[in-house]
Formats: structure tokens, sequence, C-alpha cells
């Protein structure tokens, strides 16, 4: 049962649909109080059994508990323990152990949830400002309460089934030739590929909804040959409007007032990518029209998907930061002899970039009024997202789009998925990455992964395969990495068996993926969930953090440690253990509810077989364009009689809950 | 059997004692080439089954495979993964499995070794300059091996027993009376302690061998008065001599010729904590034996530790670098709207601290000869506790003073101990610190421990608990934590209960852990091992990372995951667990050769006891003084006879292999 509560005057963030009427009566699940300065706080005692679920996208456990978060969307690359803050801000919670419900704290502004940090038994939300919606969701389970969640916030975007295909970014491929090297690299290795992302060096000067004419000549017809090779490409769009006489989004946006404001009225500015840029404003719907059909000149150019970017929104430098570090370092005394003054120097040089005082001088237009970003900064992103999704829904009426953003808020989930944004090539960060997925998934981001390999800093040949094994089982298996990092692609580290063998695994299994991907979106499930989720009265189950369900039919238990020969593995009932290599049974063994370890070499890929469930595999191929279910083998628990139920359609066009979608494989 | 390669004409690190002649047949382990600059390169072919133990004080596995390494001792606190330098450099390498060799590269110049980074079968060692000692070791076993390298290295440092008592630690208790809240704090809740640390501004403007009259008056009486406690300060030594005239030592220094000079003759400067300082030339025996005399005027009120720190040497500005930022500042273009000028602006100001180019500046007296810093950068630390040390042997010549330095080079094992720097209070700094243990104790550094809780960053109570539940093991037991952080004493946390009981098992079991100790120093040998040092065969056993043999008798398992319930545990052979609750025992559990799960909550310390062999406990304590070993209770892993040879010695008196320290404890 869904509670609704309103506090003071909240701005509508348009993550939930439809109206819910507010309670009338007082919040009690929590205690509610006010600080010293008035602001409000909601307190609650945790039992010791409890484990806090939730926060989508966050640094640490599948379990919140323990640590300090605070929903600011932030572009800070360095996903280290402490952090409380990444891209995307997603404040549902659900408490499950001695009691068991869900909280959904509703507002654009920042929200510091401290879940067992100060105090182990006690979770304390601190919204910044005190007008705010909460959603308490009692239910029988939480996967119950994340499906009312989803209910009243909207169902999930929904992916075109080629973006289940393996895909290679990096920034940046500077040329169409750098591309046409990256496809023929995957196609003469016979390692599957369906997309070459674009990063932002493939427009002219940064400038959003343009091609480079000298890098990347004749747009529309190299589109077309890497289509022609299976291959779809995908380029960046960044929130940053270049400012730039003559650039015509620039002037229309400014003609027409779409812009961002600073409370002067004047257009704020910030350096990103292109220098000075303006934000448009994404919160305004008619700013958000026009920009989205600004996408119109990639579909037609036969673009079928996009990634929205650096719309925290990231600033590098604001007029006013640069003025006041001028001022600073101007007089900046050099003579002077005090360590604190030189790291005040180094702080206040390095600090021009995502000030908070920065975006605290944002203004956008709600309704006529003059709304201060603060109040909203966690909508941004969404709502850039939110632009292109609508646009689509005209510009590409019958055929999906692919979308997916850095930034986001709960709501988004309806308009797109998201990537967990610029992590690094740290062995951590698959676990990271595992943790987060089913979090996100509560959150309702189903089509979700994050930059395998890496995105800074170097990767080696055993992480990348390690951390593809797991990628595997995400919506998004998408290699990318940064500029000045070393070559990423699966043919960059010599011998390409492995890889080779990982991927097209993928693609035997995307049938299956897609058809449990597509089932959580038409049900307002959860396509990977941790298994305390199912196994719920198992407390080796509910404790476990690295192991996930993916679908009804398998869990996995990635590798995530280096040099190590395979890991522990917790089965909460006998399971069937396939261990494949080359994209085939390699060999196989049913073993009993507990403890085990699995060994598994680098090329190989452990899957966790469900009693009593079924999962089909099909032909593999070199893009999705081939895909053939006409021929599934099936592989079980044993040999009794059991069934799936396999979704498919065409993957691209609008998608529906037809039955005629569904086809029952038996064995 | 020990073979010496001399390549050019190396400068003697000090690393090795005795006199080892030069083999006059090629190296035949590693294959020698030159690249196309010139620069001698070591390469070696690894097999899959090979692992390569080593490097002592870096990141990452205790099989160092997977990574590249830079031995260049650097301050640098956020030790994430894909780090190459902390602050120590130890260039010792075992690999085991097909072949079983140790290599031990001796320069002060800095080294990279790719251990199957670029390629996973490929060790590569890159020395920065041509003249170079290598050391190859061959053995029958990696523990054999270690002893090899010990013998012609040196015996270990021997620390006095008070110093594996708890100790506190924080930057910084600003006066006496902080320190006296310390002490309160632990006896008045009754957990054990044995020293309070004093960081920087137990200084007169951190002058190094200055006390604050201010804010530490009559220093003597107060030094005495925590002594009555059972508590000893451990003041902090720096390595810059601030530049201040009238300050004795400076002035001292600067007549004599004692510190590092520009190449132009004149004295090298530094910003470092007291502003602008010279650096003790340590590489001079002269300098050094100035430098080490000054310590008298501590030991003189009573103190009988000391931690020498910022003996990289960190650097924060030099004056060169502080002339080029500001040139560079002062024509910097604010008005420019280039994203990379300002990065560029941030990476200027920002990056004033431990400059390469700065530390080539730098030049020592060596022999009379003037000797780039860049050849010798590596043993910097390492002679500033050689300083210490040897004075040590004039000033205290009876008593054994505990000294440890941060950085550090191998050859100091003989002089001082070491801590692993500033790490954070991350979770997965305990198991770095897991993983650190034994590599250090294969380098000689057998008196060594990382800060527990973390030093940087915020500690919560769970994490504190699951660290002092390994720093129980760990020779050197401190809690330290960075200004502006939480508090991290054990009584910071409400309820001590939990820490009392694990601090006071400690104290039940240092008279094991130290007897442990002494043997390995005595014996050239190791207190900690990782698993396959003593269970070869037994492939689980060599790939198990975050496991450790502490001594003879028992093996450790640490929990380092929050909101776990316990971890997975593989036993090499059958083994007692014994969980430890308010230091007494709680439960036990006879668990054979094998996989098992084991459960310990947060108060709880699980600890195996090998078959055969006895863990003596002893009586709980609140000070190292107190210590009782009469009465010993004795653990074993069932009834059957079998005996525990305990050392025992004075823990003060300096030590001596004596028949009468050892006593047989028997069931």
């Amino acid at each position: 049962m869904v509670k609704k509560y309103v506090f003071g005057d909240p701005i509508d963030t348009g993550a939930v649909i439809g109206d819910i009427s507010p309670c009338t009566e007082e919040l009690c699940l929590l205690t509610q109080e006010k600080d010293e300065e008035g602001r409000l706080r909601f307190l609650l005692s945790l039992d010791d059994s409890d484990i806090v679920y939730g926060l989508g996208e966050a640094p640490r456990g599948i379990n919140k508990r323990g640590h300090i978060y605070e929903s600011f969307n932030s572009d800070d690359p360095y996903h280290t323990e402490e952090k409380r803050s990444l891209y995307g801000s997603h404040n549902f919670l659900i408490i499950s152990g001695k009691s068991c419900f869900g909280l959904f704290v509703d507002t654009g502004a920042s929200v510091t949830f401290d879940i067992g940090y100060t105090d182990y038994d006690r979770l304390v939300i601190c919204p910044s400002e005190n007008d705010l919606v909460i959603y308490t969701i009692e239910g029988e389970s939480p996967l119950d309460i994340v499906k009312q969640l989803r209910k009243i916030t909207g169902s999930s975007y929904i992916a075109p089934r080629w973006a289940f295909g393996f895909q290679q970014s990096r920034w940046s491929y500077f040329t169409a030739d750098d591309v046409r090297r990256v496809a023929e690299g995957y196609r003469k290795n016979d390692i599957p590929l369906d997309a070459v992302y674009l990063d932002i060096d493939y427009m002219e000067g940064y400038k959003d909804f343009t091609v480079s004419e000298e890098r990347f000549p004749e747009f529309k017809s190299f589109v077309s040959e890497m289509r022609d090779m299976g291959i779809r490409l995908v380029p960046i769009i960044d929130a940053g409007v270049k400012i730039e006489d003559g650039y015509d989004i620039y002037e229309e946006g400014k003609e027409k007032g779409f812009f961002c404001r600073r409370k002067d009225g004047s257009f704020f500015a910030a350096g990103v990518w292109p220098g000075r840029t303006h934000f448009p404003d994404f919160l305004d719907p008619e700013a958000r029209e026009w920009f989205g059909s600004k996408y119109k000149v990639l579909l037609d150019a036969g673009i079928e998907g996009f990634w929205n970017d650096m719309n925290e929104p990231a600033m590098f430098y604001t007029d006013e930061g640069i003025s006041e570090a001028a001022e600073y370092l101007k007089s900046f005394d050099f003579s002077c002899n005090d360590p604190n003054k030189f790291f005040e120097l180094s702080g206040t040089a390095g600090g021009l970039n995502n000030r908070r005082k920065d975006y605290a001088a944002i203004y956008h237009n709600i309704k006529g009024r003059s709304v201060c970003h603060s109040r909203v900064h966690n909508l941004y992103g969404f709502n850039m997202t939110r632009a292109a999704s609508e646009a689509f829904e005209k510009l590409s009426p019958d055929r999906r789009v692919l979308i997916f953003s850095r930034s986001s808020y709960i709501g988004m989930h309806r308009f797109g998925g998201i990537w967990t944004g610029d992590n690094q090539s740290w062995w951590s960060h698959i676990l990271l990455n595992i943790k987060m997925m089913p979090s996100l998934n509560m959150c309702g981001f189903l089509y979700s992964g994050a930059d395998i390999g890496g995105f800074g800093t170097n990767c080696t040949r055993d992480l990348l395969l390690r951390w593809l094994a797991f990628g595997i089982f995400t919506p998004l298996m998408r290699d990318h990495s940064a500029f000045g990092t070393r070559a990423q692609e699966c043919y960059s580290f010599g011998d390409t068996a492995a890889f080779k063998g990982l991927i097209s695994l993928r693609y035997r299994l995307i049938p299956y993926l897609y058809s449990e991907y597509m089932k959580a979106c038409l049900h307002d499930d959860m396509m990977i969930k941790p298994l305390g989720f199912e196994f719920s009265d198992d407390e080796m189950a509910r404790r476990t953090e690295d192991q996930l369900l993916i679908g009804e039919s398998i869990m996995v238990a990635p590798i995530y440690e280096q040099n190590a020969a395979g890991r522990y593995v917790y089965l909460p009932e006998d399971m069937r253990l396939i261990i494949f290599k080359n994209a085939s049974v390699e060999r196989s063994e049913l073993l009993s509810k507990g403890i085990h370890y699995l060994h598994a070499a680098l090329d190989e890929v452990p899957v966790f077989i469900r009693k009593g469930k079924l999962l089909p595999l099909f032909r593999a191929v070199q893009c999705t364009d081939e895909l053939d279910t006409s021929e599934p083998e099936l592989l079980s628990y044993n040999s009794e009689p059991c069934s799936y139920l396999l979704y498919e359609d065409d993957g691209i066009s609008k998608a529906a809950d037809l039955p005629e979608n569904y086809r029952t494989l038996s064995i």
C-alpha cells in the first residue's frame, strides 16, 4: 500500500505519474523532527536483522547499511568507497528484515541518507529543503514493494533488441577510419559486435547535433556502410550548447529563451568540452520539446541510438568561478612560506569544476516561475533524456530508439536507460557493477550496465575477460575506455579466442536475456535480483552480495579477483553448474544447496541453472540482425519435464504485451 | 644459492651486508637486453602456474601478477588499485611455480616491474639506470629464498615488547590535555593501551626535536605522568629541517654542510609542514650521525619510541616549482575559453608537490661525490631511519628503542620497522593490509602494521571493529586517523564492550605474538606467511590471498566486508576454529580440511589452531607492563600431547637468542 505525505510546497519532480491523494494522517513509519536550523529530518530505528536495499546508482553494497549517501548528481569519476554521490539520484529505500516497507523521498533537491553510518542502528534522512513528498510503500516482500513503486512511477523504458548486442566504445574514435578499424577488428576476429560509439570527438567543435565533415565525411553513407556490416553507430549528446555565433542551436535557444539563466535573467554560462556553453532548460516543457526535436538530424542520418552525457550538468568552469580564481591568484603571495596557502592555491585552481555555488546560481523556468537549480538539481539529466525520449515518440513513432543517460532520477526510467558513468579499470569495480545492477533494477532502471573493462586507468587482459564474463548478463554490454588509456577493444590483447568465446556466448543468450528483460519491462518486475529477493528466509542468501539472479532461470557468481582460479559460491537451492567455454557447454555438474568453490578459467563462464527452470541457448551469430531463435538448445537442472516461456518480438517495433509474443519451450 | 651480478658502476645501497663476489658468468635466470634508448631490461617468461611473490609495500595481491609497479618512494595517500608506487621500494621478487627463485634488484634509483601487465606471461624489469646489482637466489622453497635474502641483507630490527601493546594515534592530539583525554578514555573504559602518538603538532612550529612549550608544558614530567599510567608517548620526526634563523638544528646543519644541495652547491629547499626546509643528507654518514644525535633530547625526556615521517622525502613545493607556477599563472589568460587550458591550470597549481623534476634537482654527498638524488631516491627514508637507529646504539646501548618509518628500502629492515602509510577508512584497505603483511615479512620488515581504521576519510564503528580484529595479529597495532576525519579512538563509537574485548584479546595473545615475532627476527624467518609458503602443493592454499599464517600455531581469516555475517574460509588441513568474544573462548569447533563458511559477529575474533600446535593465552591486562606469563591457558587442536616453545625476554634489553629465553609449554 502506497501512502503519500506532502511536506511544504514541493516542486513536482515528474517521478510519479497519476494522482495520488496525500495522506492527512501523520507519517507513522518514520519519526519526524526538525533540527536546530528548522530542517526536517526523518528517523528510523533499524533492527539487527534489517537489510536496507535501494538507492539505485550508489557506491558500496546491495545492503546500503553502514554508510552515508547524498543524493546529488555528481560528475566524479573516482568511485572509491567513501564517496557519497554518483551521477544519479534514486531516493528509494527498502527496509527488509524485522519490518518490510519502502520509502521514496521525492524531491529534486539533495537529500542525505545516513544509513547506520553515524549510528549503525539508525537511519536518518535529511532533505536539504523542507518541500518534498515522501511515499511509504508497505508490501509483503521487497519485490512487491519494487512493483508498487513501479506502478506509481510508471513502467520502464524499453530498448531495442539490438542494444543487447555487444557494443564497443572509446573516448574517442576520432575518425570514420578509426571506427572502420574497430568494426574490422571485430569482424576479422569473428567477435560479434552490434554497435560502435561515437564519443565527443565526432562533433564539429563539440557542438551538439553536428558531425565533423572533415573526420566523418558523408556521415549518412558512413552510417549506412556500418549498418551493412550489422553495426550501429551511437553518438553522444552533451547537455551544454556551445556559445558560438551562427551555430543554429545556440542562436535558436538564445532567441527563444530556452537556456537556463542567472538570477538577473541573463543566460547562465559554463565551460564544458566546447568551451563556454549554455544549458538548455530541460525543466521547461517547451525547451525540452525544442531540444528533443534536434535529435532528428541524426535520426535522419540513420542513427538509431544515443547516449546523453555531462547532464548532471557537469561544469568545468564558470565565468564567476574564473573571475574569483583570477582575483585570488592575482593577489596570491608566491613568496609566502605557508603550506596551507599552497594547499588553498591548488584547491582554488583545481576546484573550478562542479562548484555547488555555481549550481546555486542557475535558474530554471518552471511554469513561469524562476526556480533555483539547487531545488531541482537532480532532475536535470532526467529531463534531458525525457526531451530526447518524448521527441522520439514523434520522430520515430513506430521504432524504438536506444537512449541512455549518465545523470538520472527516478522517473527517468520511463524515458531511457542509464550507464553507471566513468568507472575505473579496477577489479573492485567489477564488484561494484555486480552490486549496483539489482539496485538499479529496484528503481526501474532495467536497461543498464557499466563501462566494461573500466573507463579510466589501464585495463589488463584478465580484467577485461572477467568483467566481460559478468557483462554477458547485463542488458547494456559495452566496453568503454578513456582517452589516454591502454587500448581496450577485445582484439587489443593478443589472442582473441577467449574474447570470441565470451561474446559469442552473450549472443547465444540474447534471446533469453531479452525475454527476461522484456518481461521485467512489461510486468513492472526486476530482471536482475539479489538472492535475498527470492530466498528471503535464507540468511546466507540474504547476506550474499556478489551473486545475482538473472531472470527466472539462472544465477551467476562472477569472478572479480585477479589471479583467482575461481571463487566461493553459495547455492540457496540445488542447481546445475554449467561452465561455458568457446560459447559451448564445457562441463556441467549438479550441485547441492550450500557452499562450493567454483573453478573457472579466464575463458570460462559459469552459470547456475535453477531447479525446474530452463535456459534456452541459440545459435551464435555476429550481430543481433542474424539472431535465429528457431532451434534452441535447452539446458536444464535435470531431465525432468519443465518449460520456459520465451518472449519474442521483432525487437524494434514499439513493444506490447501480446500473447503471440510468447512461446513455450519445453523438455 | 645467491649470485650477484653487477651492471655498470652501481652506488652501494647499503642493502646487502658483507662481501659477495660478483658472478663473472652471464645472468642466466633472466634474459637481458637493451631497449632503443640503450636502457637495460630483464625479461622472464612466466608459466601459468607461477605465482610472483614480493615487492613488500605495494598495492594489490600477495601474488603480484597482472600489474605494473614502479619502485619510487611516493607520498601518495590514495592507495587505489592502479597505483604503481607507495612509500617504500622493496625490489625483491620470488617466482614460485614451475621454477622457484628470487630476484633482488639492488639500486636506489627507480625500477619498473611489469609483472604480466603488458603480457600476462612475461615479467619485464626496467631499471631507470644501467648501474645496478641483481642478486638471484635459488632455493628449495619461497621461505628458503626469503631466508637467504635475509642472510645477505641482515637480520631484522627488533622492537621492544611494549610496542606490541595497542597504540592510539591521531593527526593530531594538539595538547597534553588532548593526550590525557585519550589516556583516560582508554583507562576509564578498561580498554588496554600502551602508547599515544604525537603527530606534527606537538612541535614548536613543526621544528624537529622541539616540543611546544605552550601546548606540552613541562614535557618531561608529562612523559613521566603518562608512563605512570603505563602509556608511552611516541613523537613523530619529519625529514625536513625548518629554515629559521636561530633554530639550532638548522644553524648547525647549515654550518656543517649537512643538508642536500642543488647542483650549484646551494642548499636545496622545499616546503613541507614547517614551510621551507632543508633536507639532511642522510646518505652522508657524518650527516646521519649528526641528525641521529638529535634524538637525544627526546630520549632524555623519557621518550622510548619514534616514527620517522615525510622521508620519501615528501615536498609540498619548491622555490623552483613556485616560480614556474607563478610565471605560468601570471601569464594565464583567464579570458580563454579552452577547457584544456583550465585543466592545465589546475594541474599546474595542484602539481607543486613531489615533482620528479624537483627530486632530480637534489644532490647528495656520497663519499665526496655529488650524486643526483634520482639515483638514490629510494634510499632516503632508509638512511633517515638508519641515522636514528645508529644513534640509538650509542644513546641507548642497553635498551631497545621503537623506531619505524614511512619511507623505506630493503636494508632498512635492519634499522627499524615501517607502517604502511596514509591509507583510507576503506574496507578494501583491510584487505590490502592483509595482503601486504606477508609481502613485508618476505622483505625483512617484521615490525609493521597499517593505520587501523584507516587514516584518511571517515571510519565507522563496524569498520574499526573488523580492522582491529585483524590488527590483533600484526606486530604494530595502531589506530591512526587524519585531521578533519571522524574521531576514531575505540571509545568514540558509543558502546565500548566490543572494543575492550578485541583489544584485551590482543593482550592475551601478546606473549605468543611476541614470541613468534622474536623467533622470526632471531632466525631470519617470517612471522606472517601466505598459506602457499607452508602448503605449496595445495593449489587452493597457494591461491588464497585473504588468509594468513601467524606464527607456527594459528591461521587467521579476517572478515573485511561490511554487513557480512562472516566469510568463506579454506582450511589446508584440519584445524580447530576458536571464536573469541570478550577475550575468551566463546565457542570452538573442529573443522576438516576444505571449504567452510565462518560466522563471526563484530565483537568476535575467529582463530584457527593448527593440528599438533598449541596457542598459549595469558591474562588480559591494561598494558604490557602488567603482562604476566606465569599461567598460560593452552588451546590446541585436540587433546593429544603437543608443545609450544615460548620465547620470552624482558622485552627491552637488546635481544639475544639465549637458551634461557625459551620455555616449553605442553599439554
